[in-house]
């Protein structure tokens, strides 16, 4: 049977050797496990960022899969450090709310890993993550069980952080009131709304006086032009065909967006 | 024996969870073959940065390969989606061009691949063109012959899109006559010019009234100095010895150059 | 047993297909060899930024591990190709300075390259340094000792650039004098400072009139406050929690500090 892989998901960038410093542990501590980059260029220590990301992959790869996560800005405080087993899969980094997408699952168990007294207290990821994350792939392995294998890990722990999406509400004329979440790399906004799928070409989403058609894909609207549209992970995105909606409109974080019957203004 | 990877060429930069998405699905659907990152930091929608990205790369890696080529502004409209068996690799992605270097080989094959309802209609990275690697991979693995097994994934398509890097002309007193292509990271002029290698010591290359003298490579002018010389794809390539071509005469992509023999003036 | 990897850390940025033929050649002349990305944007032609990065990682691997290692601003010039055996790990790349880390190990042996009369003058990595780290990885696969091994791809070479970090050194009141070495991507100075251990809580570091308490982590200080501390290197770092030192204290690379006992002036 193929090996299941550790991915790697940091804010460390790729100018430097700590990315090489994570990844010699893991091939001498779990030698023959395939190492799958997932971004080295999380914003630094950008805790939404990473746990955004970490709700997109998670979930696809296959049982056995274990993801370190290590953007870690309390690293070397109290905050606990933590190994997650949901869905078969698991997921190791610090306890702040970076991992929260799989502590969602029925299954999810969670325990807090004891600090190696020699480890650095500012390179966790190296000296306390990477280990139990080989550990871990070496015990996948060897077919043991995900909640067994967890167990040897460190002691069950009640009191992880849980981070979550805010979810959008309903005003009293039934639009949909959200916010701009993240962008992505072309400049498209995610926002937290989630229409019914059916109001694609009936609705537009409204953003400071600025209106966004609600439509199914960038081709459906001219070069330049705004439009909406719902995402690949589900939520409603503002963009600019062939453009960025962020620099065009000069979007931020936290902006309130609102998603309306087309022909209703929004405010 | 060893199995052929998976490469992956995208602009969705290293920043979030995309390239994750289509890395978990390769490992869910091809276990166990080998993923190799090209590069994600295509600038945004550059299908000609693409191109010329594969142009240097699909042909060295082995038979069997699968190279999956995400640049895709036209995601979700008409535009096809594409398979290609070309000289014992397989090449997956949209058919915009990106693919072209492979389409000029004798051998080459290409199919259009069916959009599964439920692929998403801005993410066919994830959706369509990883699943189809996926299932390549595996038939290689299987050691399935190229043809028959590009049939299995689509119909045969004869439109694809096939850019090319425009040639060079020749002058009336036989100076070449071409333009800037592209830039690397060093600011290095990648241009369309290529020369008779003889040419070395006894040429230059003219922009805007700037001299570039032809030489083997960089050590042979002074630190600073301009310079010319024929690039590791066989194109004339304008640099600046440790410094930035692109910065220092504040070049743009399709500037014209000419190539004139040494102590001829291009004008 | 599991096969030890190829690793590789270039300048070549990861917007074009530079990475991707080196690869194609690895992957072709080594097939099976896993491939491991270090990081590919050290500053272009950073010789220094590469050697500190391969100190970080080249004892972190297994034996048997080969370090493909780019960073060659002299390519094409007369400065000589190598390849390392030190410590059961192989390291290939240019004599500029960027292995020197391997070199100060006791068992290192190092031979010279000879330039295949075929290869560009300005891609060593492809035509060189890629061809050489792939036969290493297939002999050391075969289980054939380093030693033995290297000598069969150069000849013996005693003239190896060897650089070191500048010890610090020690001023008639017992203070540490060193510099600002280089920065991470969190604006943290690395410095050529050294100290004991048990000087946490009872010391500083100054710069520029600026006072840099020593601490354990970065939690140790209240956010935006400066703050140093012994990195996971073992050297100095000066950082501002939450923040970035570089840009805040406007540093640059060889600027002058001193660790001073806690209560002392350092000028």
């Amino acid at each position: 049977m193929a090996l299941a892989p550790v991915t790697l998901l940091t804010d460390f960038g790729t100018a430097d050797g700590y990315v090489g410093e994570v990844k010699g542990v893991l091939c001498t501590q779990a030698p023959g496990v395939p190492l799958v980059d997932i971004a080295h260029d999380i914003p630094p220590q950008d805790i939404e960022a990473a746990r955004l990301a970490v709700a997109r992959y998670w979930r696809r790869f296959p049982p056995g899969t274990v993801h370190l996560v290590i953007v870690d800005p309390g690293v070397g405080t109290e905050r606990a450090a933590l190994a997650v087993a949901s869905e078969g899969r698991f997921l190791v980094g610090p306890d702040n709310g970076v991992l929260s997408p799989s502590l969602f699952a029925l299954d999810a168990r969670v325990v807090r890993l004891a600090e190696p007294p020699a480890a650095a207290p500012t390179f966790h990821g190296r000296d306390l993550f990477a280990p139990v994350a080989a550990q871990l792939a070496v015990g996948a392995m060897r077919g043991l069980s995900p909640a067994v294998l967890l167990d040897t890990v460190g002691e069950p722990y009640a009191e992880a952080v849980r981070r979550r999406t805010p979810p959008p509400t309903r005003r009293g004329d039934g639009a949909l009131v959200g916010e701009v979440l993240t962008f992505d790399r072309f400049g498209n906004a995610i926002t937290t709304l989630v229409p019914a799928r059916p109001l694609v070409g009936a609705a537009a989403v409204e953003m400071m006086g600025q209106r966004f058609p609600l439509v199914r894909t960038y081709g459906d609207v001219a070069p330049g032009a705004p439009l909406a549209l719902v995402g690949s992970s589900g939520l409603v995105e503002l963009a600019v065909r062939n453009g960025s909606a962020a620099l065009r409109f000069g979007m931020a974080r936290g902006q309130g967006v609102v998603l309306v019957a087309a022909g209703v203004a929004a405010s």
